[in-house]
Order: C-alpha cells, then sequence, then structure tokens
C-alpha cells in the first residue's frame, strides 16, 4: 500500500540531523549513533525546515501556527470543511536518544497521506474529508522539564505566562526560546483549537517497553494512556555512627526507605496495568560509616484505570504514614504530578484491530505506558487512537534505540487503511 | 583525686588549635563550633607544640618519634625499666569535628598522670612502675582514606612503601606529608614497639554512640573493639522505560537493593552486638522515568565477636547470591575491610568496673562499634582497656559533639584510680 523505498528515504534524510555521528550516521542504509535534537535548537530548525520542503514537495499545504506546531494538510477532497482525519507525532528528541521517538510517527503520517493522495489518483477517487499530519512542538520534556507543550497548548492547557515561566538550565524560557525560534507565543490564543477540529487522530509511535519484542507482534493498538501521579518523598530519620549504634536503637532513613520501595512494587503488582517505579534515592549524608539519616526518593506511578491509579497512590501514601508513625521518622511529600489517564476510543481500537487482521498483520490490544502527544488530542479529535510498534530491547530515549523497519512498514499500512477508511466515512 | 579546674582549662586551652569560630571559640567556659585539625596541618603542628610544652612543664620526659607519635613520660619510680603503665590517644580530627574526640583521652590521660604525681609528693610515695602517655599521630581516615596509621606503624602493620602509596585527594603521600612536617618516616622501623613494651593500655573515648546516654550511665567500661568487614556491592539490572515496563518484566536494581538493605539489617539483629549498616546508594541512571538498571552500594558489618561476624557476612553474601539468581540480576563485591575485632583484657576490663563502683561511679559494660588506636595496642601492652564516656545523642565527627564535662571528670578519676593501682602491681 505505501511505497517502501520511499519512507525509508525520506526517514532516512530526515534523520541527519542532529544525527551524532554527523555525515556518517548511515550504515547499512541505516541511521546509527543516535542524535541530539532539543526543542527550538539548530537541529530542530533544520530538520522542521527539510520536512517543511519535503511536504511542499508533496503539494500538501502547510502552516506553522504561533507556538511552532507544524499542520501539513491534504483538502483535495468532496467536502474540504469536514473535520479532519489528522495523524502525528514530533520531531524534537531527548539528549544522545534515538532517531524513532516521535520522528517514526511524523514521518509513517506523511508517508501514509503520500500514498492514500496517490491511490486515490490511480483510482480517480476523491475522499469525502480532509487529511491532517500534525508535528507537534517541544514533546520531549528534557529542556524545559515539562513534555507535550506543544499539545498541551493547542488543548488550551497552557497561558502566555505559564510559558514565561517554564525555564530550561541557562534561564531561558519556553516564550524566549520561541521568540528566538520566529514564533510568535504572545499569539498563543490563536493556536487553541476547538473540540471536535477532527474526527480522528491516530499516532504511531516505537513501544518504548520490551512487551511487543517478547511476544513477537509486529503491531500494538493502544487501549489507553497511563498518566503518571509522581511524588518525591523525603524522609527524615536520624544519622548516627555506624559502628557505634546498636540495631534496636537505630532510625534508619534508607531501611524506610527500602520498605517503601517494595511496598511500591508489591501495591502495584495488585493491579493489572499499573506500574510503580522508585527512580532515585538521594541517601544523606551517604557515608559508608554513618547510619543514613536522610532520604529523598522520587517515586513514579501510572496506569490507564484511573480507579486504581488513585488507589496505588492512596494505598502508598498510608503505608508511607503508617511506617513513619512506627519507626519514628517524619517526612514530608512534594507533589511532582497527578493526571489523569486518557482512554483511547473503542470504535478506533476495534477499528484498527480490525484492519490488522485484514492486513494479516498480527497485533495486540495494550496500555501505553509512556505519556504522549495523543493524550491531548481527545476532545479537539472526536476518536484518539495510537499504534505501536516494537523497538529493540525496550530501550528508547538512548542512542542504542533501534527497531525492524519491517515492523514499521506494517504499522504504516495499517495506518494508511484505516485513515483512509475514516476519511470516507 | 584530680584537679578539675587545671582539667578544664588545658581542655579549654588545646581545643583553640582549629576551632572554627577562631578567638571567639570559648563559650560559657565551654568550646563550641567545632574544629578542623586534619592530621599534617598547621591546626595540628600548633596543638602538637602546644601539647608539648605544656608537658615540659610538668617536669614529664617527652620523645616524639620518626613517624610522630608523642611519648610523655614519668618515670621517677622505683624499677624505671619495667613495662610502663600506659594512657593514649589523638588530637587530630575530621574536617568540621568535635573537640572531644580523641583530645579528651590524651588530656584525660595528661591530667591522671600529673595528679598521681601530685599524689605521690604529697605522701612522699613513690610507684612501683613508669607511666606513659602516648598521642597517636593520624588517627583519623579523613586525610588518608586510613584510619590510626600512628598506632598501626608502631605495632607492625605498615611499611615505608605503603606510607608512601597512601595519598590525600591532592596526591600527597602519607610519607610526604611527614617529611614536610618535620619527621624521619624512612626510619619507620625504630618506631616500631616491642610485644609487651607495656604492662597496661587504656583510652578514654567518646562513646560516639547513644547507648550510655539513654542508659543515664557516665562510664562505659569497653569490652571489645568491633571489626569493619566492609565490602561496595555493584548489582547490574536492567534499566528500562518506567511507564511502559510492566511490573512482572521488571529487573529494578534499587528492588534488589531494598531487599539487601532490609536483610542486612534482620541478619545483624540475630546477633546481640553485631550491627550492619548500607551507608550509602548510587542509583543509575537515578531518574524518575527510568526503572534503575544499577546501583551500587556500600556496606559495612561490625561485631566485636569474630565468630558472628563471619557468619553475618556470610549470610548476606550467600542472601545477595541466591537473589541474583531468583531476580536475573548478575554483580560484584570489591573487598574494602576485613578486620578482626579485639577482645579486651578481662581482668583490665573487671578492675575498671570495681574501681567505678568504688568511686561510686555508675558503669555499664559494652562494645565499642567504632575503632580506635587501642586496637592495635593488643600484644604491645599485655592488657588493654577502654573507657567510653557518654556524648550527646551520640553526635560525633561534627561540630556538634557535646559532652557534659562532668562525666569527663568522673572518667577521669576512673583512669587515675586505675592507672595509679596497675602501676604498684
Amino acid at each position: 500500500m505505501i511505497n517502501e523505498q520511499r519512507f525509508i528515504k525520506n526517514f532516512n534524510e530526515i534523520s541527519k540531523f542532529g544525527a551524532l555521528k554527523g555525515q556518517n550516521y548511515l550504515q547499512n542504509s541505516k541511521p546509527t549513533g543516535g542524535l541530539t535534537r532539543l526543542a527550538f535548537s539548530n537541529e530542530d530548525k533544520n530538520a522542521r525546515e527539510f520536512f517543511i520542503n519535503l511536504v511542499k514537495s508533496y503539494d500538501l499545504d502547510i502552516r506553522v501556527d504561533s507556538v511552532g506546531n507544524i499542520y501539513a494538510r491534504f483538502s483535495d477532497v468532496l467536502e474540504p470543511d469536514l473535520p479532519a482525519i489528522s495523524v502525528g507525532s514530533h520531531i524534537d528528541s531527548v539528549p544522545n536518544g534515538g532517531f524513532y521517538d516521535g520522528t517514526l510517527g511524523v514521518m509513517a503520517g506523511l508517508e501514509a497521506i503520500v500514498s492514500i493522495k496517490e491511490i486515490l489518483k490511480t483510482n480517480n477517487e476523491k475522499l469525502k474529508r480532509p487529511l491532517e499530519l500534525i508535528v507537534f512542538v517541544a514533546e520531549e520534556s528534557s529542556r524545559f522539564k515539562m513534555a507535550t507543550i506543544g499539545s498541551k497548548i493547542i488543548s488550551g492547557k497552557l497561558s502566555v505566562s505559564r510559558l514565561k515561566e517554564l525555564v530550561d538550565d541557562s534561564g531561558i524560557s519556553v516564550f524566549d526560546a520561541m521568540k528566538n525560534f520566529g514564533l510568535n507565543p504572545e499569539n498563543l490564543e490563536k493556536s487553541i483549537l476547538k473540540d471536535k477540529t477532527y474526527k480522528s487522530y491516530i499516532e504511531l509511535h516505537i513501544e518504548q517497553g520490551r512487551v511487543l519484542e517478547e511476544m513477537g507482534i509486529s503491531v500494538g493498538v493502544v487501549t489507553g494512556i497511563a498518566a503518571p501521579i509522581r511524588f518525591e518523598l523525603t524522609i527524615n530519620a536520624r544519622a548516627d555512627h555506624s559502628g557505634a549504634t546498636p540495631m534496636n536503637m537505630r532510625c534508619d532513613a534508607l531501611v524506610a526507605a527500602s520498605h517503601i520501595i517494595l511496598a511500591a512494587r508489591n501495591f502495584a503488582s495488585e493491579f493489572k496495568t499499573a506500574v510503580a517505579t522508585v527512580g532515585y534515592t538521594k541517601v544523606i549524608p551517604g557515608a559508608l560509616n554513618v547510619v543514613p539519616g536522610k532520604v529523598v526518593m522520587g517515586v513514579d506511578m501510572r496506569d490507564i484505570d484511573e480507579k486504581n491509579l488513585n488507589t496505588l497512590n492512596q494505598n502508598l501514601r498510608n503505608y508511607i504514614n503508617d511506617l513513619s508513625n512506627e519507626f519514628g521518622f517524619s517526612y514530608e511529600i512534594k507533589e511532582l504530578a497527578a493526571d489523569t489517564p486518557v482512554k483511547l476510543d473503542d470504535s478506533l481500537i476495534n477499528l484498527l484491530y480490525k484492519n490488522a487482521l485484514d492486513l494479516d498483520i498480527k497485533a495486540h490490544k495494550m496500555p501505553s505506558g509512556a505519556g504522549h502527544d495523543a493524550m491531548h488530542m481527545s476532545g479537539i479529535a472526536d476518536k484518539v487512537g495510537m499504534i505501536f510498534i516494537p523497538c529493540k530491547n525496550g530501550i528508547s530515549h538512548n542512542i542504542d534505540e533501534d527497531i525492524d523497519f519491517k515492523d514499521a512498514i506494517k504499522a504504516t499500512n495499517l495506518l494508511t487503511k484505516t485513515m483512509m477508511g475514516l476519511a470516507n466515512s
């Protein structure tokens, strides 16, 4: 259905912007060595310019909104004013990231639209609804400690003043970074999209986990996007000499932290799709001969089921409180995030799954543990769906991020068939 | 028995060398604000000069060995060639340390000898054996990452080449620091003392724990000095995306570390005097959204009972190995220390305990979890003993280190009575 050679060629070309190996980033016709393409960097600018020119070469309409989201539209259709069938992702990356996170979804969306355009021409047909590809600006949280900035803006979740508050490590705000990029963030309001602007939105993305790879399945149909509840816990216990303090006289912050780490794991395991992770512990003073007096630790809990996520959160907090009474430490909890999981559209899930079967592609319905721009598209689009493909060893946000391109081709065929069908509904 | 005013005056005077508050270190006639008196620093040099002049003012013989240990001797006795009754400690400190760790024992030893000298004069009596006060050089491990350097040298445990290998953070070796201090470390062999050089050695020290304070007891009679077995454990598990990796597909290094931290606590609690501490954990990569792939942690185990210490060590290593098989991580153990506990002399323990009762001082027999120069005196002295006094909240190696001087006076009276008795035996 799609033009595989073109898809691979275009993907390889956009991969050069920010590639860490420079001119030699292609090996065996595949990008290697990872890339750094931070939002609003020169690499990002060059990749966007390349992309815009590529879109123009396919005779699609293009516009960039006031904050930098790029919209490429195919509107030579029967009813150009009907809500469009949209697809999208992002092309910015984390530092020393992989080539596929985000960019694969953008290039798959472009390939789907260009392929549909060709099929229509060959068959001398017209679609009912327009098609639109969105490249969201600043999806990765690396620079400004906030993810999905572009899709948050178009869904009305960020204000101009918030853009001025969010700064990177060198003190540059999102607002200033946008200005320096030639954008007009003061006109942010103009970028907000109304509810039901789109009939549907589909995002194709690498899984960033190992579920599909371990099952040997090429395509995941995402049922919901987990939201994180995150907090930083500080345990204030008592530092003591490690030799001179009998075990029964200790109030060891790291022993308390260990109980909490295991409790988080156990509470999450009670639910089918919940996860809980303690990703870091800072031990103070952190010396071999001192019983730890203080531990600061980061807790990340996620589920696609809002009720279970809240129960998990409450269970863990109750446990921490009970433990503090039992052990005699005090603690503080700093809230970092409390988002709501997004349930994806059942009819679109079923359509994607059915279309995969029709195309003879093995598919698996699964939750997304990672966040994506798609989260913010429910409302703006009547139906939101996601397609996952496996990535090697689940590695992402890393120069070793890799895929089998055959999976990307299968998934892009599924995307193309599904968008075409929706565009005629 | 002792001259309390003189004891306090001398203690306060030596406290000025390295005092962090400078000239204003005395408040309400008590040193405050902590001190920094690193081995071989100017502060150390000035304190040693002050001490040597003080010793001379009391008409005691003084010598400094080739590596910097100071010996003050009272030999106007009936049998000056008999093995002496010795006492000692150190006057170097950790950075931002307290006034009492080490220095209190030295000044108590001096006060005991001077008091005995006065009592003898008043009564027109002579002791049978000489008395000797030892100020050990470089007891604290802060600078060269090795503790009790002076007492290790006199007990033949360090060579000249080892002194050249041990360097501080700026690359200066112990050997060079000694040379810069005007010492002759190349003559290290001359500083080694023969077995039974002394009849006895007693060290008075702050407890550096909270046992005595919580019991409301002024004096601890130490039964043995725990030795540490220490290792650094590296757990190599698997880093994964914290959202995209289901609980049952994880190999989380921090979860494994938590099991081990709790196991260490439980295994140590099985023995009466054993302790086990994990003082630090380094979590890699240490990000909120990544399942920890690697943890490096420091384990410190101590006991005065060698058999139990070895059992504890073996139990924990077996546990780590079993867990690695169960969880599927690999690990490395880097040995950091494997010392042997020192059992103190039963007859001296009983003598100190009995003398305390005679002086109407509440005493408690207890292990020392911390290491001291006394460890290396068994052999060199026929009998080795230690006296502890409480320190506030068990705090040591900290500017908040504090004592009730009444406890120090009681303990110094006990030291004086005991040394006098031993010197006539």
